[in-house]
């Protein structure tokens, strides 16, 4: 953990050393302030809301218990930075945060799905007709997200070569994908769509996902209904959620659209968020991938996501898809990092990767930029791969 | 509710007229046993099981405890038909019944997506190359599964035009799918492939399942990542879960395989189930699909689903897709049965259809069908439509 410093205040699950019931806990600097410890004492209104040890009724009780919280541990951090009772953050295990209920995934990066395009279909359009009418995105799998430091074993699946052969094996393409995810802590009413100036009324933070991916076995399945295999077998996010509230400094406007948008997609003052991620794999720096410059907004992923009078549920997760700025070394996953494995990367110990061996371990870190905190931390999600389990 | 005789003994969470807390049911002819009430007497160790009116916690107990509580039941109801202390069905309130953990939607009728080839592609292959290689299918929104009886509000959403233009409004393309639905009990761990042949150690039951599709809003959205908002506004299950012990005299062998199978999909006893499913659309019947038909079985499903490792939870609910018949009138979906609406179905009442409209009300009912029982109930869904809520 890299030092979270005393604004930004993150919250996570941790189970203290020697312990075995999770806590919820607040990153400061390097250590863990013991909210569920501590509430009754500085928020004694809201004390029952960690006594489960995780975020599930926090992100349940809306917005206005968020700030109230927030200021309140805000304040007794800054009057007691000395006599906090923090726990070293090295001695406990973070975990899962919150349980999550459902979990789509947009590709909402014009750069990704530019450079997808361009890999899959050299001689078309590299966007799909639909892309700057509207979010795309599709349901992911609830059951397999995990914290970070989960290993993650190598899929098997089928994949057809080449040569039209179909076969079965370990994946040979795993890959990463950069993303930023939202986490929905008030819930809405199904058949009420939730529009694009409520987002701050729903949404309570953000953290960061490695969406995994085995390229070989999702352009096998995927049409006509979309990935399954290819996605579902893990999906890992930072056990950091960074409320909304640390990150009002870093609101930038969104790139120039040029395309008219549906009138449920406008927003009167539409903001993105200047992130930057880091991407290590084995220690070494492959990426930069850029948040700024991403096409849609969170507010307009969720009121695409509900327009259909879909309802959310507090622990509702969704994410951005593959992060990727417009340079080469800015690019979220190894398929375009690696132009789809005819572009190896060196890492710094002189070996050479296209997609993942097992082994090798994933780092993506994201930072928020404003003036008066030029790189402020926001988490990490690590994951290490395993051997397929059989190879049959 | 129609007679479910005393064999079936399907699983329900009811509230009692006048009271507001839920408790399980069990179907016996067309009343309710109350399970809640009488567990302690007829299956005293484990009566803890039902105390929160959900199967949460009876699926998450495995197949022992699942023969046992059902030996139990029906050893009651042989011995007391007359003395039961049951309920009248038509006097409680039925609830979805269990807490839904993630939902994947399966195109396992061969029939079904030959037909949708058929009309999408009239020029091209019906079924895509991967179709008789996997069970294809795509993860949906948990969090809109609804209890029969939950009206159903018509989606708005984008969909193109004819002439390319795009627009936004109420679905104009509303349909319906009538498929089966497997209700998972025991979990497994994340990274271990369930083999084919441990389905029963998995799947408590099966439900009814009508998977409302708004199809202009699914087919301007779908390339390249899957249907979203197409369908997920409401998916509606029926309030019985039929455990898989009720049906063993259904099972019967899957149509005639005519392409190899991977080895995780090859099953030493392949069995379907001969189920017939019955669509009302505003009481005229207008279809009676064969679930005998489908090409991939519950099993291969389940093995398909975790081949890559993805772990299951209770309450995994995994649908067949639209159950289709060879014949015309076998057909599971309004775009089928109208073929995309250019052949209108005439209702008793002189009315016709091609897709539904505000007012709508469809009901899928199944029976299974063995040599002892031709016509045993498994229950109904039903669900009516009401106008969409802005027409902006």
């Amino acid at each position: 953990m890299t030092d979270f410093g005393t604004t930004t205040l993150p919250y996570c699950s941790f189970i203290p050393a020697g312990g075995d019931s999770p806590r919820v806990g607040v990153g400061v600097g390097t250590a863990i302030l013991d909210l569920s410890a501590a509430a009754p004492t500085i928020v004694p209104a809201h004390a029952a809301l960690f006594s489960d040890g995780t975020l599930d009724a926090l992100l349940a009780a809306g917005p206005a218990v968020w700030h109230e919280v927030r200021t309140a541990v805000a304040e007794h951090v800054a009057a007691a930075v000395e006599s906090l009772g923090t726990i070293d953050a090295r001695e406990v295990r973070l975990q899962l945060p919150f349980t999550v209920a459902d979990y789509v995934d947009f590709y909402a990066s014009e750069h990704h799905a530019t450079n997808v395009g361009r890999i899959f279909r050299p001689d078309g359009d590299a966007l799909t007709p639909n892309w700057k009418h509207l979010p795309i995105g599709y349901h992911g799998r609830s059951g397999t997200i995990v914290a970070s430091d989960t290993p993650v074993r190598r899929p098997a699946g089928q994949r057809r070569n080449g040569d039209g052969s179909v076969e079965f094996g370990p994946s040979i393409r795993l890959d990463i994908e950069a993303e930023v995810g939202y986490v929905v802590g008030t819930p809405s009413t199904m058949g009420e769509p939730v529009a694009i100036d409520q987002f701050d009324q729903h949404v309570f933070g953000i953290c960061v996902v490695n969406d995994w991916s085995a390229r070989d076995i999702q352009a096998w399945e995927y049409v006509p209904l979309g990935p399954l295999l290819g996605k579902s077998f893990a999906t890992s996010v930072s056990p950091w959620i960074v409320p909304l509230d640390a990150l009002q400094q870093s609101r930038i406007a969104p790139p120039e659209r040029d395309h008219d948008l549906m009138p449920y997609l406008r927003d009167r003052e539409p903001w993105g968020l200047d992130l930057e991620l880091q991407i290590e794999l084995n220690g070494t720096r492959v990426s930069k991938p850029t948040f700024s410059s991403m096409y849609w907004t969170g507010a307009q992923m969720l009121a695409h996501m509900t327009i259909n009078g879909a309802s959310l549920r507090t622990g509702d997760l969704f994410a951005s898809g593959t992060v990727s700025g417009a340079e080469p070394g800015e690019r979220g996953s190894l398929l375009e990092l690696s132009w789809n494995g005819s572009e190896p990367l060196t890492l710094d110990d002189g070996t050479t990767r296209t997609y993942l061996l097992d082994g090798d371990t994933v780092t993506i870190s994201a930072y928020a930029v404003s003036d008066s905190q030029p790189h402020q931390y926001l988490g990490a999600v690590t994951g290490t791969i395993t051997a397929a389990l059989t190879t049959e």
